[in-house]
Parts: C-alpha cells; sequence; structure tokens
C-alpha cells in the first residue's frame, strides 16, 4: 500500500477493478463454449452484480493471495467468481419466497427490476458461472490449485455452508435456536463464504497446509465479526444508511448474539475478534497489515 | 452386455447403482469440510433427486467413458454429479414463477412437498453439490480432467447453456420464435446437458481432441432426438403415461419443431439423427454398440 493510500481508498479501487472484470465477463458477446447469451437473462445477471457493492470478498481473495505471492491476476479472477456467487445468493435472497426485499443498496431487486422467474433463473446463471470463471483457461492456475478451488467454493457455498445456513435462518423464526444455533447458522449462512474468501488466496497461491489452515481461520474470525457488526448496524441504523429495510431481523424475532447478550457484549466480542485475527497474522509480519485492517474495517464498518 | 440383458435392463441396472450412489452422497452424515447438513433441506435435496428417474445423462455418461476405457467408478461419480444438476433445473422449473407444475414423475414436486423457499435452496444445493461431487477427492481423476469436466458442465449449464435456454423458453409464449430460435432454444434447454452427458465420458477418459469431439457431436445430436421425441409424446400421450401433465406446451402455444412441421416430418427426421448418430460412432466398432441403443432408445421412448 503506497503510504498515501488509505484502506477505504485501497478497497474502493480494489472493488472499481473487480467491477471492471465483471463487466468484462457479463459482456454481451458469448465465450467460445456458449451457443447463445439471452440478452434479458444477461441483463438480470448483471444487474444483481454490476450493483457498486463494496466486493469485500474478492477484497480479502486479492489481499490473501499477496501474502503468499499469489498472482494478481487469478486472484482477481477467483474473487470475481465468488463475487458472483455471493450475489446470486442475494438475489435468491431477495425473492418473495424468502425475503421478500424490494430493494438491496437503494436500487430495485431483481425480480422487482425483472420478474420472479428472471430472478431465479440470473441466480442459478450467477451460481453456475462462479465455477466456469474458477475453470477457464483465462485464470492462470495449475489444475490442482482450480480443482481445491471449486471443492473448498462447493463445499463453502452449498448444504453444509451458506445454503444451508440460508435454510436454518428461514427456519429461526419458528425454531427460535439458542446461541450455538445462532453460531452455527451464522457461520453457514454468511461466515462460511468470508472464510472461503481468506482460504482462497492462499489456495490459488499454492501455500502449505499450515497457511491455508491459518487464513481459514482468519476467516472465520472476521466471518463472525462481520456478523456481529451487520447485527449491531440491524439495530442501529436506518434505511438511508444501509440501502435495505433496517431492523427487519429483529422484527421478525430472529435470534441474534446481539439480541441475547447486548451491545455492550457485542462491542468487547468485536475488539476480542479483532484480537484475535490480528495475533493469528503475526507470523506474516508487514505482508498482512492490509487484511489486519481489514479484520478492524469489518468489526468498524458503519453500512 | 451380457447376451442375457437388453438394452432395458441395463438401464434399469446403472439407474439403480446411480441411485445408490446419490443415496450415499446424500446421507445424514456430513462431508469432511462441511459445518452441518440442515435435515429438513437435505431431505427436500433427497426428495428432488431420489425420484426413481430414469437416470439416462449418468447412463450416457457411464456408456461413453467405457468406449475409451475410463474408470467406472469415475464415470459413475460425474453420473450422479449430472443428475444433481439435471434435477436441480427441474425442481426451479417446477416452481410457482416458472412453469407451476404440482406433480413429477407421479410425485409432488418440492415446492409441493415442502414449501416454496425450500425447494428454491434446495436446487441452489443440489447445483452446488454436482460440482462438489467432480472435485473431491473420492472421484478418482487426475486434477487436469477434474478442471475440463467443470468448465465444460458450467458452460452447459449456463447462460450459454441450459438457464439460458430456460429464459429463452419462458419468453417463446410471447416471443412466438421461427425454426432457428425453436432450434437454438432446444439445444440449449435440453440439449447441452445431454451433450455434456457424452461429451464428459471422453473427458474423464481423457480421450484424444478428435474424440472427444466426435462424441460431443454425438451428444448434439441425440440431444436433439431426445427434445423431438420429447414433443411427440407431449402432443400424443396423456398425464398417466408421462407421470406429468401433457400437452401442456401446446396449450401454452409454446413452438415446437413437431407442431411446425408435423407428426410425419418427425418421424422421419428421428430416423434421421439416429442414422447420424450411429454413422459418428462407426469408428468405435462393437464398443459402440450401446450408445447405438441409446441412440434408438432416446428417439423412440414412450414416456
Amino acid at each position: 500500500m503506497s503510504t498515501s493510500e488509505t484502506f477505504e481508498q485501497r478497497l474502493r479501487n480494489r472493488a472499481a477493478g473487480i467491477g471492471q472484470l465483471l463487466e468484462h465477463i457479463l459482456a454481451d458477446a458469448p465465450e467460445s463454449d456458449e451457443i447463445a447469451r439471452p440478452p434479458r437473462l444477461l441483463q438480470a445477471m448483471r444487474h444483481g452484480v454490476l450493483n457498486g457493492g463494496k466486493r469485500l470478498r474478492p477484497f480479502l481473495v486479492i489481499e490473501s493471495a499477496a501474502i503468499f505471492g499469489g498472482s494478481a491476476l487469478a486472484a482477481r479472477r477467483v474473487g470475481a467468481a465468488l463475487e458472483c456467487l455471493h450475489c446470486y445468493s442475494l438475489v435468491h435472497d431477495d425473492l418473495p419466497a424468502m425475503d421478500d426485499d424490494d430493494l438491496r443498496r437503494g436500487q430495485p431487486t431483481v425480480h422487482i427490476a425483472f420478474d420472479e422467474a428472471t430472478a431465479i433463473l440470473a441466480g442459478d446463471g450467477l451460481l453456475t458461472l462462479a465455477f466456469d470463471i474458477i475453470a477457464a483457461p483465462e485464470t492462470p492456475l495449475a489444475d490442482r490449485e482450480k480443482t481445491q478451488l471449486v471443492l473448498a467454493l462447493s463445499r463453502a457455498a452449498g448444504i453444509g455452508g451458506m445454503v444451508g445456513g440460508q435454510a436454518l435462518d428461514l427456519a429461526a423464526e419458528k425454531d427460535r435456536p439458542g446461541e450455538q444455533g445462532i453460531v452455527t447458522l451464522q457461520a453457514m449462512k454468511t461466515g462460511a463464504l468470508i472464510r472461503f474468501a481468506c482460504e482462497a488466496g492462499a489456495i490459488l497461491s499454492a501455500a502449505s497446509t499450515e497457511d491455508r489452515q491459518r487464513m481459514r481461520r482468519f476467516g472465520e474470525i472476521i466471518g463472525r465479526a462481520f456478523q456481529i457488526a451487520d447485527d449491531l448496524l440491524d439495530l442501529t441504523a436506518d434505511a438511508a444508511t444501509l440501502g435495505k429495510a433496517a431492523g427487519k431481523d429483529a422484527a421478525r424475532g430472529k435470534g441474534t448474539l446481539v439480541a441475547l447478550h447486548g451491545k455492550e457484549w457485542a462491542e468487547a466480542e468485536l475488539t476480542r475478534l479483532i484480537d484475535e485475527a490480528t495475533a493469528l497474522l503475526a507470523p506474516y509480519g508487514d505482508r498482512a497489515a492490509i487484511l489486519v485492517e481489514a479484520a478492524h474495517f469489518v468489526a468498524q464498518r458503519k453500512n
């Protein structure tokens, strides 16, 4: 990081780069093996992805890879794949049968801007595209790393990870999970992809098993911090700040650790998680400086 | 094939083997990297997959791999992955916002047996699981073949393939595509996965580029025959034979080649396609005997 660049500037610059790459990947022209790209579906996929997000997950992939000297282009492409996957989950999560949200980042959600069937297919298309991007010849990685990334991503995203967490979340209104249930739900629904982002940087750099496990653990910790910060925001922020409906989880009576233990506990827990994350990265010294800042950012974000 | 085994028996035996493998993969116990498997979602995924289908696509993977001496276990696992992907597309296709079907193979569809949100997530979980199965260490293939399979499957299943075809299909009631439009729609919606099934057998056997292209072309041809046979059945069969609502496409005014050119043309075209498929496989001699039978079966199936 050049001395004049703040963390926020760096995050914004990385996000702009990922946005450009996603623009390129979701361009009109079909890739070699494709028969055709139906324009309206492509538009819906673009609407779901090219929405000015912070691109936190790709940022984590890129900065994790930088620690181990991984290919920057490979990291950007894996980051773009992960962002497609993350955005598919938002498109499906917003559907009437799920969270039934009309707004996302201040814009109409995909099923509002298009229609419900198109939103289902756009989500399916984005999920599928994530694996396409990793495996594609344009991603400069050995087949060994590609296979490991596909496996780690599918585990993080599937029934044993994010999708399973969404199912637990749907059931939470009725089931009212206790503390351990909430921890599991959140580790799956939100944590698994953030954990993958950090682990992916090590995988694509062909880092050692020890490094990979360390980055995985780092990802778990900041994933948990991310969720607690989210729950704090949901309690305190308003819709204008969030770009989406606020207080919705609380109104539905979904349990959070913040609701269970209070705001003071949450703030102390965030500090503890930042400390733990920082200690984990100590062996990497200055090379991990950006990720330490990322841990602070995730825990202290205001929107 | 032992001399006493008919094609239908062989198809049934293969289907039973794939069913067992899918049972094993969709068992209660989580795989190593998974946090947990929410039971209700798992049940919905099982409902969507373990439904006594013919398992035609896995059959094509297995028999295509047998031509090139590929690993039978690898072929079964890739077949199981493809079946998960095929079944996810049915689960989502049946949703109220899509085709709105209550019955599938004589059983309630996933959103009827469970609920709409669970059906969306079960589909997402099955799609994700398909890539998990290919990349998993239990699939005895080199990383090179795994990467090629992931790429070919994601292209066949994504916006440039099946999902794009579903989008075109949704628009067909309004757009009323002409002959070329119908051919493209069907090549994407139905053809792409059947094409992948045949190509996958060559990929997983590390066959030559020429063999791979030949099998891909064979898959395209029988995919087209499959769709024409399907359109013929939709015109002539009743719901009891099909296990789903009959005449639905015609009732919605969706164009098919059969509707455009008539029943006689369709039967002649099926004969032509069988001949073309048979000629393509001639270089493989007796090793391709089962696939030649499969081409006949696909074109002449009665349900």
